[in-house]
């Protein structure tokens, strides 16, 4: 479809790269064009498993919550329990509403006691944070920094950085992260991004020298055999990492995203949407992300531009909002969210696709 | 640019009439897909200017507020005094934060006492009206109801609508609405629309029915010309009207966006942004939009992805968000925000234009 630039949706400060590197196709993503392939899918997925990749995720903004009460506002934000959390260290943790439903499923980096940054997800959690945060009376300042991140991921990506930064980035554990420089760039590297094929986010702190980090990482990474890529839609679904806003229905809560191991509604700190998250832990989730063998044995991804039925007779049962063809599989395979009482591995549903149904397995995520 | 569709981005329920009718060319607006073009943007012009276009607006969603607090909820959501605000009435509101910064410029519509729609543009008010209704602890539910503007608009527009819906809307005044309904289709039809030609917006409330109310508005406007169309960047300009997060830098309060008679910081009761708003109104803006003649003769828009500076020799004045040629003015024409100290018809600049500076002079708007 034909997008039409304009100023309501912005340009990454690596866009000017993404152009020369000859991106074919593009999302927006939190207000932000981001770039989701190069014209070749296939190689770019090669890449990811085997080499390393870079992508422009500039537009995972960042909610900097700043001031006195920074613990106590990001705790407050965070339906996972931050108390032990310590400098350096990021949280994958649900954002919720007071009905416990979620709104997001941001990274949080602690920077300092006072200085946090939700990494967000596809949704406008600047002004959800600034109005709970005014309203609740917290003192902080709640701001949208410049920060762009540009995800070095794949089995070669932790040369390439340790390469660029020094040894002590291997050192780094899963979401850790080092406040540090690239000739005199400011970056915060952090050990995380959307693939399961290891590697790091390098968060950008100043969004006039995005070209000129790009082109840093590219130069580096050529022994390598980096080249550009995206968030990768085959290797996210064999690695059963969730689409925010894409998988789930809007009126989900985190059990039914994958996440309810990182929620905590027992601790005694307050936080958005603690009662409602207590009474779901206690009754169980109604559904559940799972994945699905789809017995189609054509080697193309569906498209699927809006999340469409899984059946089982003439009950829906849940929604399918992904099938890809695995690679490394040589599977077609799928993600949906199902209720939990028809949730069993081997269970036999069927799936709506773009030519009618096709029968389909519920298996456990990820694939791999 | 190459969009993918994604689940994450939603359709209207007019999509599937839209891509029937031709559509060529698409934005994102809170998060669905929405027309821009069919492929012929003077004819789309000579339509709203002469006869009579329908714009599937479907992403103007609306924010419900509804229980016994709406009134409240709605007051402290909104700068503008709605003391006097009546059921069926619609006014133009800005909603700012607690630093009385906008971050919308929504049409609120007054259902009843304790059901209003802020009708929005692209920012996703939903999530702050939720977080600052639920931590102030009024009494009220907040949702995203199934409502979806389809703008009838130019001079045929009211001989339409009237025909469908009967000789009483014609007594509509400005931003004033009727529940009916068309064939059982349940609408909310409203004297407004984003252009100055004259019109109503039909705000459908059955998203199954979006394709039915296209094809029987369609029909019924065949011999007044009806054509489908989009909201039109030229007529917008000549008219004047603001395009929330493109025109405005997102540090504007709205006495730099054209809205500062619709803001009421001397009212009793409390909004979110008040005192700063106060302060805003005693001292004068400084900034606002203006209208600018731009000296350059050749008859095309400027592609302008991005706000650009505006000159004065090496000092930026302000920042250039649109430029068009006027059919009507036969005079290349552009909109933005420029400092209150440089304010002055007839005052010289120089914008930014894709091929460097050009210069231009300085009007007020609208143009027509």
């Amino acid at each position: 479809m034909e997008l039409i630039p304009s100023s309501r949706i912005r340009r990454s400060p690596y866009f000017d790269s993404t152009i020369a590197a000859g991106c074919t196709a593009w999302t927006v993503y939190n207000k932000m064009l981001m770039p989701l392939s190069y014209g070749d899918l296939k190689a770019e997925y090669d890449r990811l498993i085997n080499a390393v990749a870079m992508w422009d995720v500039a537009g995972e903004r960042q909610v900097q919550i700043q001031g006195a009460d920074a613990f106590a506002c990001a705790q407050y934000l965070s339906s996972r329990d931050l108390s032990k959390m310590v400098e350096g260290q990021g949280y994958y943790v649900a954002m919720c509403d007071h009905d416990g439903r979620i709104l997001n499923d941001p990274v949080l980096l602690k920077l300092s006691g006072n200085r946090y940054w939700f990494s967000i997800a596809d949704n406008d959690m600047l002004l959800w944070a600034k109005a709970a945060a005014a309203e609740k009376g917290f003192d902080v300042a709640v701001s949208e920094p410049d920060v762009s991140p540009l995800a070095i991921q794949g089995p070669k990506a932790e040369d390439l950085v340790a390469e660029l930064f020094g040894d002590h980035v291997r050192s780094l554990r899963y979401f850790w992260f080092t406040e540090t420089s690239l000739d005199d760039i400011p970056i915060v590297v952090c050990r995380s991004g959307w693939s399961k094929q290891g590697g790091f986010e390098l968060f950008l702190q100043d969004g006039t020298r995005g070209v000129e980090l790009w082109n840093r990482v590219a130069a580096a990474g050529e022994k390598y055999g980096i080249g550009p890529g995206a968030p990768n839609h085959v290797e996210r679904i064999e690695s059963g990492l969730l689409s925010y806003g894409g998988d789930n229905t809007p009126d989900s809560n985190p059990y039914e995203t994958l996440m309810g191991r990182y929620v905590t509604p027992h601790i005694e700190a307050d936080f958005i949407g603690k009662t409602a998250l207590a009474k779901v832990a206690a009754a169980g989730p109604e559904r559940q992300m799972v994945g699905l063998f789809i017995h189609d044995e054509t080697a193309d991804a569906w498209p699927l531009p809006q999340r469409t039925p899984i059946w089982q007779g003439d009950r829906q049962v849940g929604t399918l909002s992904a099938v890809v063809w695995s690679h490394r599989l040589e599977k077609k395979i799928g993600m949906g969210q199902v209720l939990s009482t028809v949730i069993g591995t081997g269970e036999a549903v069927e799936v709506e696709g773009p030519d009618g149904r096709s029968s389909a397995t519920i298996t456990t995520l990820p694939f791999i």
